[in-house]
């Protein structure tokens, strides 16, 4: 394995969760009864946890929409052609498809990251646009694997970098924090995540985690449900080696993922997951350091059915469930916005004391 | 009844939804797979109904915070001390209190309104500071009427002026609209809205409608649903008559909720609900017209037992479920955000013309 991608691996600390009396206190002395702000004071306490922070500042929302184009969508798998991917990418630079909405309504920062769009998009010039593509496409992962291990690695380390790159750009201060989420784009990506779900969590049915992504008919359904099967007989497959996992059946988006949620892990950044494609990437992440699922949230709870399984799997609840399914880190992005409120509670209340409202009988 | 009550009362109209076969052919056109927006696109609908513009912008989201107090408290029913309402009324005016917090993340105008507090406010001065007080608290309606059936028409009247007062002051052009939504502050306040919920839920046990509110502890939770069960037996009402119920064990802070609603109704403004004390206030409103539950959403579900009750009896699903408890609006608050969010997108993305998207195959 890469030098880098082994180090930041290796140097995921577990999450010390002994900070959160102090936030807990902080908490109980505010003008309020105790515990009616319910999940918004555990996930302030997550956040805490996460950052080391007692009542922690989130001063930056950042949402990276990670864009590739997957070689299994030959296999008739997509309710829309391969070229919406490139179409989408020029409709997020105009700032008018959904994602964009919700990064303007809730005061996040947006990037598109071109990971291995099939179109050429090296002549773009926009500050908020990534070039950090590895291949055009994947390949059709049902004939021979998706991407090379190598290629895997570089995605990972393009997400990486991606953290790290904020990290230098924007120092933070004493009680300052950044929420990272992350969003997808891609067609034929469901699909692929289809395959690191099923592989992953083992004993499931293929029907419970197969869905209709972005509304395929039932012709389509089965075809993707024939995809799965099948793959799972022509690979062997290590649930131990994400690595391995993800150049055979998953897309240079999703490796990216893969990097953002590590590297947010090593950096101690609260990471916001959006629905079923990013959430197979930390699937892939738990296997590569089971520790980084303690530095994720769930934005929502998507409704692709598989989702469901998956957050099971890594212990997490949705914040939001309001039956949206459209990918783009849209999920995530609407429950930033409640994990910087949940924050901002702990240092924008009076306490009993300040205010000069009685306590408790 | 008052003629002017009488007269709103009258004229609220159905919700007309005819309107929304525009709204979904908008939805369908733009830069997203179809439906995929789940319940954002439910609740933008249902707000070009209530408001009939196919594509409502939301230019205002108002909250206003009713606050009174309850002679009920004289039973030992609640967990903080009754000058806590009073105090409160200073926390909410010194911007420090939960929702304060909300309204400033959200950017929703918060109003605080004095509807039968025992305390004396004339002299406050505050532009976000409205004085409607009745008078300095309910009687303890185990013992007596809660207040008079004139009283009772007074403060629903105080919430039809505050609504005529708004569209007054803030007069709207063709696609705008606002969004309304109410927080109560009241030490006492669960247990007359535990009452209210029993006498037009009928057959429901009581300990299902009797939650901790605050946190009170098994001891007064026993006295709460004693006083439940004694009032029922005390008093004889007539689930028709919405009028009586209310000044029987109502609260001026729920009256002036139920005016709110049904001016919302009939001036077609959308009201978002917060917990349990505002939704009795809503069975209240039922109860004079059950037209003006076409024009309510659910904010959220609260965490106190008897919310989900209410809801399913309105037939309103909560947009968030956050096992908050607090009151003041909060809930709807958070909720205002995302159903002003749901509009946006009807008007702020791309249609897979104008962005050059193709269609699904």
């Amino acid at each position: 394995m890469n030098d880098k991608l082994s180090y930041i691996i290796k140097n995921i600390a577990p999450v010390d969760y002994s900070i959160v009396q102090e936030t807990q206190k902080l908490l109980d002395n505010l003008t309020k009864p105790l515990n009616s702000l319910g999940r918004l004071e555990e996930i302030c306490k997550k956040i805490a946890a996460i950052t080391q922070i007692v009542a922690p500042k989130i001063t930056k929302k950042f949402i990276f929409v990670l864009a590739a184009d997957h070689g299994i969508t030959e296999e008739n798998v997509s309710a829309y052609p391969q070229e919406v991917t490139s179409q989408m990418i020029l409709n997020f630079l105009n700032q008018t498809a959904a994602i964009n909405v919700f990064a303007r309504h809730t005061g996040s920062e947006i990037f598109i990251v071109d990971m291995g769009v099939k179109s050429d998009f090296s002549k773009i010039n926009n500050p908020f646009f990534i070039d950090k593509k590895i291949n055009y496409g994947t390949k059709n992962f049902l004939k021979e694997p998706a991407m090379s291990k190598k290629e895997a690695e570089q995605a990972i380390l393009a997400g990486i970098e991606i953290i790290e790159d904020i990290l230098f750009k924007y120092p933070k201060k004493d009680a300052e924090t950044f929420l990272v989420s992350i969003g997808d784009m891609g067609i034929g990506n469901t699909t692929s995540a289809s395959a690191i779900t099923k592989i992953i969590i083992k004993d499931i049915e293929t029907e419970k985690i197969v869905g209709r992504g972005s509304g395929i008919d039932d012709v389509r359904l089965k075809n993707k449900i024939k995809v799965i099967d099948e793959i799972m007989k022509k690979y062997n497959f290590d649930v131990n080696d994400g690595l391995d996992i993800l150049s055979k059946v998953g897309g240079y988006e999703i490796a990216a993922a893969v990097g953002i949620i590590l590297a947010c892990a090593k950096y101690k950044i609260p990471v916001v997951l959006d629905g079923f494609i990013i959430t197979s990437a930390a699937l892939i992440a738990k296997c590569l350091n089971c520790k980084c699922v303690e530095y994720l949230l769930a934005g929502h709870l998507s409704k692709e059915p598989g989702h469901k399984v998956q957050l099971d799997f890594l212990g997490l609840k949705p914040i939001l469930n309001l039956d949206m399914g459209l990918g783009e880190g849209t999920g995530a992005c609407l429950a930033m916005s409640i994990i910087e409120l949940s924050c901002k509670i702990l240092y924008e209340m009076a306490t009993f004391d300040t205010a000069g409202v009685s306590r408790k009988i």
